[in-house]
């Protein structure tokens, strides 16, 4: 038998490469880390049948396969080393079908997040997954790796948007799962088995989605600036028992405001007047966008007031967008300080305010800065760190290590949105439990008997 | 080593029964569908411990086990034969927590659905999964099944209510999945994997449930009267394409509307004046629950009319009550006309004229009568056959087939809302195909390597 990437030269034409700068580009994603080495090939699958022969070929020669899209996941799960085959399905990109009537859409895996959802707006429908990434991250890695967003709390994670899918297993077959219906429930739900499993599955190939009525009102936004972070939590935290509903819901602490003014300038356009209290300083964003909006808005204002924090309250779409500009430009405003590691962490809403103090003792301890953003009404916090140079720092580590394990402790999880990737394994037998653990690593088994389906991944 | 029936009466003591009658009643489900033999031995279980205990003494001894609720299924389930050991989790019906700041709750097995949402009334939140059976059928069953409802295009099925799971798998250990948090993507969704799984990968001993601000407003109802399916399926896609979002939307046709009347009375009460137009006639109720459900509902109501309908409209509650309890006497309707094998298709929106033209053609080949309900806004129906005596005769379950094998032709599904259990089993192969249908056999292969859980339910 010919090396399998001469076969794969051979059978895949110009869909398969081994230029050095595409295979050092398949070494990392937008999590910072880089692999040890480059992989030995990428196919640029044209179509199915690309997908197809790549894991034909690969699972005769054993070789493992890395899926990947556009690369803009947070935990390394699209990295790829020496010896693995990349199957790069970013060029399939096409919107197979809308359809209006039975508000659902077919994309192949590459179209971006943003794109579908562009293109539904005509027919008053709305894709509601909304990753920070979705003007840059596809479909397929949404899905993938169960992509949350700002919207979760009232419209739900990717997994409610997905009603079928469309799979490529190791060695070549096509499965296809799930329905065009909303309803259906002949045998397993294979379709929330492959949502959020990494590419350690099968490669996704199509997905029918779900889609959703477009919100029809403006919506109206609140926000509260605080004195800290516990009165924003608590904040937060009467909003929800209130049951107002709100369709996002941005807590950002001190670290955070403080880079986000450094970045765009206080009076950089966007920011008419320092948005938080200093270095001691949170700030809330709240919108509404039910057709009672401003009610709600006005009682949520009453409750922030009540938490004691100060209110901007607009149902101006345009200030709107500046203030989300705000939450929006957090990350980039990190960026400009040094190397970013985004953390993930979930807790239980009711210990949001718990979590925030943790967060308060790591930093103390560690003598490290960690600036966090939260969707505080799922209590998804992304705690972040900044360090210069390529390689993370062992003390950082440490501190993220000492994040997962209290957010374990506070009822929560170490991954909410961005997936276990590379990043997070060696933490996952611990939130998971040996039983959970090996029982997942069979059922991988079932569908992946070599072990080829990016190894590595989520199970160390 | 004693029989297993001498071990379970001796670990078990008074959990355990043998009791004839008992063991008669765990032949059947709501389904109509009668076991050939009674099973050999009944657990009552009293809580996780008597669970664990079944399942490890029923491993030991490669004794099947059948997992049942309040037998409210409607597939035969959770319906046992000689050999095999019921473990019944009815009794488990203790609510362990509400917790408002969460909006979550943590419930055994036995809970009955609205007993759950009634105690989550007082803290403004709701149980949004809402079988017509929620007065009597429980968590478990729900969660084993993935119940539907009537609210499920606006709220979803059950698996979108539920956070986590805690399950007695063969051989007694106990798995964790999911969280308590809205987000979570650390490994498999295997929350996902039992719901639905209808008792055949392990025994479910406790739900953590998510729960939703309750709506907030009055509902608006309307109640539409047209000459037949076709125009009532029209006004439903109407609705859909202008995104209405109604909570619910009940399609009845003329054979239903028939029974009802007959059921109720024309002057009963509860129907003030002949709610269809005779022979040909279909009603459709929908109800919307947003803020501006009275604007909907008026849009709704011009559509309505467009269609050629017209319209009874109505924003007082105690009226939206008798319009909904006209869809809610459909079943004891019917059931009062003999027995009945109710039906469970779904095909994509677009479909349901077409599905109904299809059922007025399997009544004339056949020479049945198929009184139908539908889910319109999720293209969910239920045919029923009214027969006589206990048997379904051989000419029903031809007709039936041809509407399942219609169904799949038509985009849709076997089963909507009810579950494969026994008797759709004889389809499903059809429906998933080889490559699916064996994978999953597999996926339960790793949770229950002996098959001993709910052995020939589901797969033939």
């Amino acid at each position: 038998m010919p090396d399998p990437i001469q076969r794969l030269a051979d059978e895949l034409g110009d869909a398969f490469t081994a230029e050095p700068s595409a295979l050092q580009r398949a070494r990392t994603d937008r999590s910072g880390w880089v692999s040890d080495s480059a992989p030995s090939g990428i196919v640029m699958a044209r179509g199915i049948d690309d997908v197809q022969a790549a894991l034909r070929i690969a699972a005769e020669h054993r070789m493992p396969v890395v899926p990947r899209g556009a690369a803009t996941g947070l935990a390394g799960g699209a990295a790829a080393v020496h010896g693995e085959l990349v199957v790069d399905v970013s060029g399939m990109d096409r919107i197979l079908q809308i359809a209006p009537d039975d508000e659902l859409a077919v994309v192949e895996p590459g179209v971006i997040n943003a794109d579908l959802d562009a293109a539904l707006a005509p027919h008053g429908l709305w894709f509601a997954p909304d990753p920070a990434s979705k003007d840059i991250s596809t479909i397929g890695g949404n899905i993938a790796t169960n992509a949350g967003g700002l919207l979760c709390a009232k419209y739900g994670v990717t997994r409610e948007a997905v009603l079928g899918l469309k799979v490529v297993l190791a060695g070549g077959r096509v499965l296809r799962t799930g329905h065009r219906t909303v309803k259906g429930v002949t045998g397993y739900d294979l379709t929330s088995l492959f949502v959020g499993s990494e590419g350690t599955l099968g490669v996704i190939v199509e997905a029918t989605v779900r889609t959703l009525p477009r919100p029809s009102g403006a919506p109206t936004t609140l926000v509260g600036f605080f004195s800290g972070v516990r009165q924003a939590a608590a904040a937060s935290a009467a909003i929800t028992a209130a049951r107002l509903r709100p369709a996002l819901c941005e807590l950002l602490d001190a670290a955070s405001l403080e880079a986000i003014t450094a970045y765009l300038g206080e009076d950089g356009g966007l920011v008419h007047e320092p948005i938080g209290g200093g270095a001691s300083g949170a700030s809330l964003i709240v919108q509404f966008d039910d057709a009672d909006a401003g009610a709600r808005a006005a009682e949520a204002a009453a409750l922030v007031r009540g938490a004691g924090g100060t209110v901007r309250l607009s149902s101006d779409v345009e200030e709107a967008e500046r203030l989300l500009a705000l939450r929006r430009a957090f990350h980039p405003a990190l960026a400009a300080q040094g190397e970013v590691l985004i953390e993930d962490v979930a807790v239980p809403r009711s210990r949001l305010a718990d979590m925030f103090e943790q967060i308060e003792r790591i930093e103390r301890e560690y003598e490290v800065r960690i600036p966090t953003v939260a969707h505080a009404a799922d209590g998804n916090l992304h705690p972040n760190f900044v360090h210069r140079g390529p390689e993370v720092p062992d003390v950082i580590w440490r501190a993220a290590g000492d994040l997962f394990t209290t957010a374990l402790r506070l009822g929560g999880t170490l991954t909410g949105e961005h997936g276990v990737g590379v990043l997070k394994r060696r933490w996952l037998r611990e939130e998971l439990g040996d039983d959970s653990y090996d029982l997942q690593r069979e059922v991988k088994a079932v569908f992946d008997p070599f072990g080829i389906l990016n190894p590595g991944k989520v199970f160390a």
